[in-house]
């Protein structure tokens, strides 16, 4: 029998002193005071302090079973907890419920990890029992967060006349970047269904039908190996706009991302956004998603330093390489042994070769190559980096682009370790222009930096085959804090380019009509200029919540061998099932 | 170069005469009449009719290069159409669009069908080039009315405090009733995910956790041999509550379809539906999602014959069949080519061994079988059935429960042979009061007729050993028209109860404990009573479309061999693909 519940743990005040009402819940620790029983009640929506006094022997009795998760409903008249006893931490802090009646829905053994926030628990032990962890009213407060942002998110498309398509998630591999996740058919022996990375060529194909503007919150996978914060399945805020350009995406996302914000964690953002062109980034900030919440930009050195007899400054810049800089404020009194230790930090984490530091000392400049050069490109290089005394100026010399990126970590090292974060700001940025392809050594190709849809700058498109590297794409990213929680750009649209940056991408006619066959077959029908964008929903929640990780906010995440501990998946399946989609396992060579 | 719209090609009226606007969309057939050159220019929200004169020769010239579905920017002026040309079914239609500036953003080869309504084009053509059957106005239409079903539901769920949580689509393996689709892991060799049939278990879980009301729009995959009328993969609306008992599932989901039927096709539903327990559905309709919208309700003449010298009658009454008729009104002139047309088809549709008819003809009623009947007996069934002189009463005699379902089957027949069914009617029904099991012959044990984790009835609790036939379920399905778009149960929340129903489905203790231990291990800690439902949103949006087909209510279906053939999925993969996931083909062995 269930007691039809009348309130919420989470609602009642003072207005409610005399109502008899009913409340399901589960018992929290269990308080004896000279013979009255205490009991916390909570659900989802609050907490509510039930009371069984002595009046009712039997029932007080049955009270006494009570333990902690205890599934119960409770009948009982609501009263003042009196002056002394308000909790003025609760909602409810004002009453405390009566009880007259005690229904047990089920009884609990003692869980693995106690019922409240800031738990030390490990993660595998929370993992395994996730329907207990998600139980804390913390786990709880991230995932309603998710559940509000996903329809802050649906509304504002709505109210903008996209059209919400759902795009299959059986579709066809195309191996390009990541692996697909392979799906064995039955029906059609020897071939197999992968699941999308994105719905990419599906929502340009929206596209060509007409669809003008599409958006999806769409499950995408990737079969990577884990790092230390992917999940094979992700959600994905996926978009496409028709004759459309990059503005037209920016505002209309910077619109949705003020909304996301006010609805879930009533933060009003400024638009637009910022935007700073890739070159940009990677010169300032030595990162593509720069965290522009402090500052310690570059400082370029090379120009004074060229002509340096110091031969690791002047023959890197002679090389094509940059001798850079940033300026940690009042630091320059770093001692000789956390010097050290930073060193070898760098060295270690960014692959640095080195690290040269000026001090900016009371009485001058007291750089860690000093010996091997002028006094003059000492003082030049202390006022071009803006330098105070106090200070201390960190250097890195090296072939580009990497030390540009070495220096970006240094950066993000620099700004944890002094704290010149600030943590309670969100940082948006629109990143643009990035370059079209890169050059992977390994295969000694091309490959598409976004992906081989995404159009070429106009003005850049007679550069396609004389100067591939050169070429600038119509892509951008939106970076938040330093993550990039979204990505995208306007898309070829034409046959001849798309076919054209194939081509580049080293995917020959045959492989192109094989794998995207399709996708150029549309745009001979007569294909609208388009573009679109996909946010990362998983980190945007992760950032909204100030997580720490993806997995928590995340309902049933996998570990990071991809597992599920809790229902022990992937598993083995029966021979039977394997049979029957005509496939077997690989035996294993003899040894 | 693209022009940027200021409104869309299906906005622009009379007020607007005079604007300079910019349209983009696809190009109609060109019409070239005196000089004068008219288009009509389309996208997803209407269509302009744009007019070139020969003012400008240079623009003229231009487009004279106009071709059907080219895509193309247009610059122009609002003018009258003129009295005489108005276009009284347009939006647009008192206006048109002079043209002073025209960009090609596409051109178009002639599409394989036309782009209109009704086209004729079979079907394989039409999914072949699925982005440009989509193109057609119906099509859209229906994917828009899909589109706005999404946001009316999740406004419902979420105005009512329901979490919306996203559950794995790579899970476990769990294969009770149909196939699971299976996707094999990288990383752990030898092991399997499953893609979901229903995320049944974990909303289960976030009961358990306290979520008190979820709901997903979600994907579902089984992997069964096509019916005329299945997708290999479906949309689901996901629900799951607790504290609830059946009447609060009911309410809310009336509730829910309430707001899907104003929101999508503005008609007002009745609430609440009506409900019918699953043996008077049988008894009266011969199925457990009867059409309501006509009568024909089933008589049972079983009492009246059981002592009848015809021995199909008598016989079938003894061995525990029955004999049901139903009464088709103004067919008793049915002559003897088209009777017997009837009975070939209801043997061979059916399986019924045979058909009987009493005609009422002016000078009494003629029953095919009179001749072995007393007058007393075929005047008492007349009396029973309620006939009229001109109607026809249609008998079967058979086993229960075969002879229903036969006679439920020939209802339908009727029903549509005579245009019995109000086609515009949309009729909700609750079916309530389902057998938790059903015997399965084949494998001689029983099967859960809704699944596994449904509740039985309170009071059945203690027939579940020893007359686990007679036990009824706590299950409920939602039909509408003679389709069930919805179904659910109370859920066990007991462990024992769990056990126990394992037990009486053939699963043992071992195998409970490899399949579901995870959520007999959550109910150890504190279950919540819970129930939920699962509603098939496609068949939902098929029903209020007025499709004929699921197919034409997903964007990129599967054909009925599980294929695109679009995209040509599913397809062979590199045998590198296979060998990282470490499986082969199954060898054929030599014949």
């Amino acid at each position: 029998m269930t007691l039809k519940r009348t309130h919420t743990c989470g609602e009642l005040t003072a207005k409610n002193i005399g109502d008899e009402v009913v409340l399901n819940g589960w018992v929290g620790p269990r308080r004896d005071l000279g013979g009255v029983i205490f009991i916390d009640l909570r659900d989802r929506y609050g907490i509510t302090q039930v009371v069984f006094t002595e009046t009712d022997q039997a029932l007080h009795k049955k009270a006494e079973e009570l333990r902690a998760e205890y599934v119960v409903g409770i009948k009982g008249t609501v009263i003042s907890r009196g002056e002394e006893n308000l909790n003025p931490n609760l909602v409810t802090g004002e009453i405390e419920v009566e009880a007259t009646e005690l229904v047990f829905y089920s009884e609990a053994e003692t869980p693995p990890f106690e019922i409240k926030d800031n738990i030390t628990t490990n993660e595998e032990v929370r993992l395994k029992y996730r329907y207990l962890d998600l139980r804390r009213a913390e786990m709880q407060q991230k995932l309603m967060l998710r559940s509000k942002a996903y329809q802050a998110i649906r509304s504002y498309y709505h109210k903008n006349d996209f059209a919400e398509v759902e795009t299959p998630v059986l579709m066809k591999s195309t191996p390009e970047g990541a692996r697909d996740y392979l799906v064995p058919s039955r029906v059609n022996e020897g071939k197999f269904f992968a699941l999308p990375q994105s719905p990419q060529t599906y929502k340009q194909l929206l596209m060509v039908s007409g669809f003008d503007r599409y958006f999806q919150i769409v499950k995408c996978f990737r079969d990577e190996d884990l790092r230390a914060d992917r999940q094979p399945e992700f959600t994905q805020v996926d978009v496409e706009m028709s004759f459309v350009n990059e503005d037209d995406i920016y505002e209309y996302h910077e619109g949705l991302m003020k909304m996301i914000f006010k609805e879930t964690i009533g933060v009003d953002i400024q638009t637009p956004f910022p935007r700073m062109s890739y070159d940009d980034a990677m010169n300032t900030y030595g990162s593509d998603k720069p965290d522009t919440r402090f500052g310690l930009e570059f400082v370029d050195f090379s120009d004074i330093v060229k002509d340096a007899e110091f031969k690791v400054f002047s023959g890197t810049v002679k090389n094509g390489g940059g001798v850079v800089g940033i300026t940690v404020p009042g630091q320059g009194d770093m001692g000789r042994g956390a010097i050290d230790r930073l060193t070898d930090r760098v060295k270690k984490e960014t692959g640095a070769g080195g690290l040269i530091y000026i001090k900016m000392q009371e009485d001058g400049p007291l750089c860690s190559v000093g010996k091997f050069l002028t006094e003059e490109i000492v003082a030049e290089m202390v006022t071009a980096s803006g330098a105070q005394k106090g200070d201390l100026v960190l250097i890195l010399a090296g072939p580009k682009p990497s030390v540009l990126e070495q220096l970006g970590q240094l950066r993000l090292m620099m700004g944890k370790e002094f704290n010149l974060i600030d943590e309670s700001a969100f940082n948006l940025l629109w990143v643009t222009d990035f370059p079209l392809l890169e050059w992977d050594e390994e295969t000694r190709r091309y490959h598409a930096m976004h992906h081989p849809f995404t159009s070429p700058k106009e003005e850049d498109m007679d550069k396609l085959e004389t100067a591939p590297g050169e070429v600038k794409a119509r892509a951008y990213d939106l970076v938040l804090n330093g993550s990039e929680i979204g990505g995208g750009s306007i898309r070829i649209h034409n046959r001849k380019v798309q076919q054209r940056m194939f081509e580049l991408l080293g995917i020959n006619e045959q492989e192109a009509e094989e794998k995207f066959g399709f996708l150029l077959s549309a745009f001979k029908y007569g294909a609208p200029p388009h573009g679109g964008i996909a946010l990362g929903l998983d980190r945007i929640v992760m950032l909204l919540t100030g997580a720490k990780s993806l997995r928590d906010v995340i309902a049933f995440p996998k570990n990071q061998k991809a597992q599920s501990t809790m229902d022990n998946s992937p598993d083995v399946v029966d021979k039977s099932q394997l049979d029957e989609l005509h496939i077997a396992l690989k035996k294993k060579p003899n040894l």
